[in-house]
Parts: structure tokens; sequence; C-alpha cells
């Protein structure tokens, strides 16, 4: 597998002028993100800075929630890329059972770094975030199978899928929660990842 | 722990009129349920049925959803208190291994079963429902605190009842994807999460 497959933010036909807008466009949202926080991103103000028509980002995004998911989808790209070809063990080269706790632990702290941008991605017609979560299913599933010769690999990968991404998916709707999305929870669910793979692999 | 703690459906303080109406109006919920599936039961139908005053049903549910709530609310405690109190391995008199297998089993079945109810209670002023998932939380932190001497519990017990719950919470709001809530997912969710449970435990 090589990094190659898409190139970030930039579905395959995409026109050159397009696909600088929406680069622009990402690159300012990200600006306007970091300065003010998520609450402040709104389709006006990103087309000002932008200096773009508020026609273009209309078109480009949607709606409000659609640049935010614009931005969770080009970092998704961006962490799959690295388990894809990025250095071990979150990357090839380590073993499996050293790879699902890479992998444990990279993606609770995505998700969490994440929270905001994921949150405000949210619709109010798609309740619940579907997010990447068959990504992490599909890779689980290939390296539990190398990592043990467990039965019913499937379901286990459907729950460990849930179990990993469940808990921070959850506190996307109930903001009064977001607390509990302290360093603390970070390490704690961290910990209890690798203490389950590690008696799922002996 | 005995069955007294809470009657069911009938919170202490209730007046003796209040309840009789409430279990008549989800007795009558309940035979339009079965008979014509959940997307028949209004407000307005509920309250003719059960030839009790629109006001009534109104003051008793605060919306249609709330019909569903109600109804999901009396099936939980039902549950619980078979966890609680029933015949083991659900209830108590089994050993710890036994009944975390046990209730994971009867967890799956329970969520399945009470897909519609529970699809139907969501409010879209709240995207995720939360469930009784602190009730599977908490018991399963107390059995796998019996059964095991793992480190990490409590950020396992988290990521255990998102693996356990989080599979069938998903498909509520994605009813393109009720179809695989066939049979089989629930015995391939069964059998994982016993795979799980005794890999935990051994």
């Amino acid at each position: 597998m090589t990094s190659s497959v898409v190139p970030f933010g930039k579905p395959r036909g995409e026109r050159a002028d397009a696909a600088r807008n929406r680069e622009h466009l990402l690159r300012t949202a990200r600006e306007m993100l970091a300065e003010h926080g998520a609450e402040r991103v709104t389709m006006d103000g990103l087309a000002e800075r932008a200096g773009l028509g508020k026609g273009t980002v209309f078109r480009r995004f949607g709606s409000r929630a659609g640049i935010f998911r614009a931005l969770l989808d080009a970092d998704e790209r961006r962490f799959q890329e690295q388990v894809m070809s990025g250095p071990p063990p979150l990357g090839p080269g380590a073993g499996p059972v050293e790879r699902l706790v890479a992998y444990g632990r990279a993606r609770i702290a995505f998700l969490v770094d994440h929270h905001a941008v994921a949150r405000a991605a949210l619709d109010r017609a798609q309740p619940v975030p579907a997010g990447d979560a068959s990504v992490t299913q599909l890779h689980l599933g290939i390296l539990l199978r190398q990592a043990t010769s467990l039965p019913h690999l499937n379901g286990l990968a459907i729950q460990l899928t849930a179990a990993l991404e469940g808990p921070l998916l959850l506190y996307l709707s109930r903001p009064e929660a977001e607390e509990a999305l302290a360093t603390e929870t970070v390490e704690l669910l961290g910990d209890a990842w690798e203490t389950l793979i590690e008696r799922l692999a002996r």
C-alpha cells in the first residue's frame, strides 16, 4: 500500500481551480478554528476571510456542518494514511498486537482532538455520526486475524470498533459530558484498550 | 437486592388514579404496537382507544416519542429486575463469568427486540439515545471485578458497555441498516461477546 491512493483533500477528477479553492477554503477554515473556536466559523465569515463569494462556499460545502465534515474528512484521510504507510507501530512493520494497541491509542487521541470539529460536523438530519468506523473495523479485523486464532472474529471486530470509538462518539451529542474528555479519560481508555488487546491475543 | 425497589411503571408518590391511567395507557399502547406497529401509534389514536382525553395523554407523555420512552422505561425496569433478582445465570446465583456472558446475550436480545420502540422514542432534540447504558456499565464493572484481576477495570467497563450496546444503538438512527438485525447478527454478536468475556476472564 502506498500513500498515493488519493491525494489529500483532492477528490479524483476535481478541476484544478476548484481544487485550489477547496484547499484555500479548508486552510482558511482551519485558521479560523484555531483562532476563535468552532462556534465562530460560519459560511459568511469563511467566505469573507477567504475572499471568495458566498455562492462558492455554499456550492462547495452545502451547509455550515459541511465545512466541518470536509475538515474532518481531510484529517481522517491523513490519519488512515499514517496507518497504511506511516512509521511503525501505527503503520506497517510492527507485530499485530503492537499495532492493535498503537491503533487504539492513536484513534482515541484523534477522536478527542477532533471532538469540536466532529460535533460541529453533525447535521440534525444525521443524528449519529457515522464516522469512519468502518475503516477501524476493517483494520482491527485484519490485525486480529494476524494476532490471534480467536473464533467469531467478524463479531469481535464490530464490538471492538464500538469499544474503541463508541465512548468518544457519545460525547459528540452530549455537551455536558465534555469535561470527561480530560487527559485522564484518554489515558484511562488507552490503558483499558491495551489490556483488552493483550488478553485477546494471549 | 429484592424485586420491590420500584414497582414497575409506578413511580413513587404517584397518585393512585394517575397510576391507573398510566398503566391503562401503557397497556393500550402495547396493544396498538403489537397490532399495527410503531408508526401507527399516535397521541390522538392512543387517547381515543384508551377512552381518555387528549389532554391526559399529553400531560402524561408530553410527545409521541414520550409514549415510547415510557414503554421502553417500563421494559428496562423489568429487564434490570431480572438481572438483580431473577433466576441465574442472568440473575444472582451463577459465577461472574457465566453471568457476564448471560448478561451480554440477554442484552443483545433485549436491544434487538426493542429496536422499533427505541427508535420511535428518539426525539430530534436528543440525537443519541442515552439508554440505560450506565446500568450496563455498573453491572459489567461489578462482575468483571469479581471475575478477573484485570487492571484498568473502569476503562474496560466503559469499553465493554460500548462493545455490547454500541453496535445495536447505531441501528436506531440508520433505518437502512435494519436488515442487519437478523437472527444471524444476534448470534454473531452473542458468540463474539462470549469469546471476549472468556478471554478477559482466563
